[in-house]
């Protein structure tokens, strides 16, 4: 059998000691699918004295991880450390500086940083590899990135943040609210203290822009991403959708826009309303998925665990294998110099249906200025519900679908109610994925 | 950019045809991500006049396609014409023994010939490619090959034929019976004249045995697939199913049995009932979705179209991608030498529920009969459903779900009421799909 693939894993977190577990548990296994055994090195975390549950014993320990780049009995740097930036970013940039391979499952770096790793892996010779850095144990960025590799791509999206679906789908579940929900998944674990990257979408947006670059052979650029989080969405929504036929998801999606003649990027992060044939109403806890529509292969669906040491190890080890077996090609599927940089789309131009909810006061002629507002913006409602008044102070929910057409006439809408004193909070605006 | 790469295409139906739209229409781009353009060189099919809707003109015509394994100008032979012997077995083996890639959308081939091909590729250097030969569109060969390669797979299973689903999904949501819906898919062009291969679950069978040997690391052995078909399922199971939670299914599925204290392969292919909470149960019309348990990953799922031109071509020409950017490795994950020579499992060992439907003449004591059988075979019972008199004949359905047990145990009490006059035709057994 061929030499190893010598290894130094930076960050001894549950996915860093997921991935030496499983190294140890499947090395056999792993030798004969890789063509040679994956041999780790050196390791490198905080706190030495931790137990991790696992033998470090064989291993080299880095106290500065940065000098694990440097080592010339090392081919691959796995960071398993996190942060878009700080150490992750040093270590990335020195160890492919350095003609070494790299494997991340930090989405936030290559979401900022990815492209410039790519130039500079391209150069070195370097392979980069992120798979374990959208969707877990989900291989999504091969699948995109490969399997996929003969289609025209012009829509990918799905469930990329387990925290989030767990909340919307329990809310479903239960009928409870956010914040109780919101409460109930810290207390289990499934949302963190600070849960703001989970429900406010960035966290799907990092792994958003990621799966974009690579369907559409386009500039990675996360600024770009518009994100709206869960935390605006009630109970009665959930419940209203459910009437309507629709579940809620957070749903990140990226697409080729082509009104204005040339092709512009539009990637959002939102709760849409998702009807419950479709694919990802199925979706339930922390499970993540991602849909691709391919000119060629139609719509492809990859679904499978989002996050936890398991199944992100996996992914990670994926990558090791690939590498193993001499991989090649560029890390966003074309040479990074080669990516197209495309504008961002008017998001307005998105057609579609659209669910609208309104809290507004219990007084006559609201409903009739809500009305009158839809038809001043062009805006055809297929159906309407007006609550029952509720207790809290005659706040009435009223909400309402609408027929297709573009999401610029929703706004406009939007607009012309915004002064209005009949509304006590913004509406809530939200999508309608296609079946 | 690099050299093209230059095939020859053996078959132009509606696959063939479509490999050429894709590579036109997708040249390009295709050119960008393979790193280098995919040229068509030569191309061969039995009749020449035919028109394909696609301009065959700069390509050479070979009569004789065999004669494509001898161009000198030749890097890859794509073989789409179909039979698992015969010309396309002859092509398969000049070609490699030539030092030609190869890739096929031949699943019959494959299953019945892919591992004398696997040691003739490794032998010759050549890359034997076939994603196009399981699941069509979806990239599961290569999702199983490499995405989830660092897993230990204990259970690969999923719907696998588009023909045999369409009818039974058609089934749920008509109501109608087994052969009327047969008839009008064969009407609408969803079945084959001679439906065998689809309905009695062989083709299913074909990509079970190639999915268990990548996901297994084991020899592949088509032959030791049990297989029944969908045709005695009725319109009343369909409806009993759904009573009791379920859908039915035409489920292939491959598992490694340690019950002797080593591994044994059971490959099945048969009619189950799936809980509607499960994601097969959400696969209808003629979708494929194939479901991989990783000891890592979790629960993996692919998903989308099983069959159709586009589909099978994205698949042919990501596996040409591959063959372009150097992909390697062995076909099979190890190399054909290390597959495990696994025997195979007792069905009987099985465990899980079970649905029974026995049809009985209306009269005293059938059902004493059928409980006793039970209750001698150990079998116990969770529900048990007795349809009231039917028209034909004075017969009656009764229905049963058992409680975890294993096959064996209903295998004994179906052989007890084998000689049996209650019984007006030998008992459906159904396996309960675990959730």
């Amino acid at each position: 059998m061929a030499d190893p693939l010598r290894l130094a894993i930076a960050g001894l977190g549950t996915v860093g000691t997921g991935v030496i577990r499983l190294l140890q548990e499947n090395g056999a296994m792993l030798a004969e699918r890789a063509g040679r055994p994956l041999e780790v090195v050196a390791v490198s975390a905080r706190d030495r004295a931790r137990d991790r549950g696992v033998d470090l014993s064989p291993f080299d320990w880095e106290d500065d991880m940065t000098a694990m780049a440097a080592r010339a009995d090392v081919d691959v740097v796995v960071e398993l450390v996190g942060g878009s930036d700080g150490p992750a970013l040093t270590l990335a940039r020195n160890a492919i500086a350095g003609g070494k391979h790299f494997v991340t499952a930090n989405k936030a770096m290559i979401a900022h940083h990815g492209l410039e790793l790519a130039g500079a892996a391209e150069g070195s010779g370097s392979a980069l590899k992120f798979e374990a850095a959208v969707a877990g144990g989900i291989p999504v960025v091969k699948g995109l990135r490969e399997g996929a590799a003969a289609n025209r791509i012009d829509t990918v999206y799905g469930v990329l943040n387990g925290t989030a679906n767990y909340i919307l789908s329990t809310m479903e579940a239960t009928g409870a609210d956010f914040t109780t929900t919101l409460g109930e998944a810290q207390r289990l674990g499934y949302a963190e203290a600070d849960p703001t990257f989970d429900i406010e979408g960035i966290d799907a947006a990092h792994k958003l822009a990621i799966l974009a670059s690579i369907a559409f052979g386009s500039r990675l650029d996360f600024d770009a991403v518009a994100c709206e989080g869960i935390s605006r969405v009630r109970a009665a929504d959930i419940r209203q959708a459910d009437t309507l036929g629709y579940v809620v998801r957070l749903v990140a999606s990226a697409e080729i826009d082509m009104s204005d003649g040339q092709p512009a990027l539009l990637q959002q992060v939102r709760p849409c309303l998702v009807p419950k044939s479709h694919p990802l109403a199925h979706v339930t806890g922390a499970t993540n998925a991602v849909v691709a529509q391919g000119n060629f292969s139609g719509r492809l669906l990859f679904q499978g665990a989002g996050a936890g040491d398991g199944p992100t190890a996996s992914a990670v080890v994926a990558d090791l294998i690939d590498i193993a077996r001499g991989d090649a090609g560029a890390p966003f599927s074309v040479p990074s110099s080669g990516l197209e940089e495309l504008p961002i789309a008017d998001a307005g131009h998105h057609t579609g249906q659209t669910y609208l909810r309104f809290s507004v006061t219990d007084r006559p002629g609201v409903l009739a200025e809500i009305t009158a507002a839809m038809r001043d913006a062009d805006v055809s409602i297929e159906s309407l519900i007006q609550q029952g008044r509720a207790n809290n102070g005659g706040e009435v929910l009223v909400a309402m679908v609408t027929h297709d057409g573009p999401q610029s006439n929703v706004a406009q809408a939007v607009e012309l109610l915004a002064g209005s004193d009949s509304l006590t909070a913004p509406p809530l605006v939200m999508q309608i994925i296609e079946d």
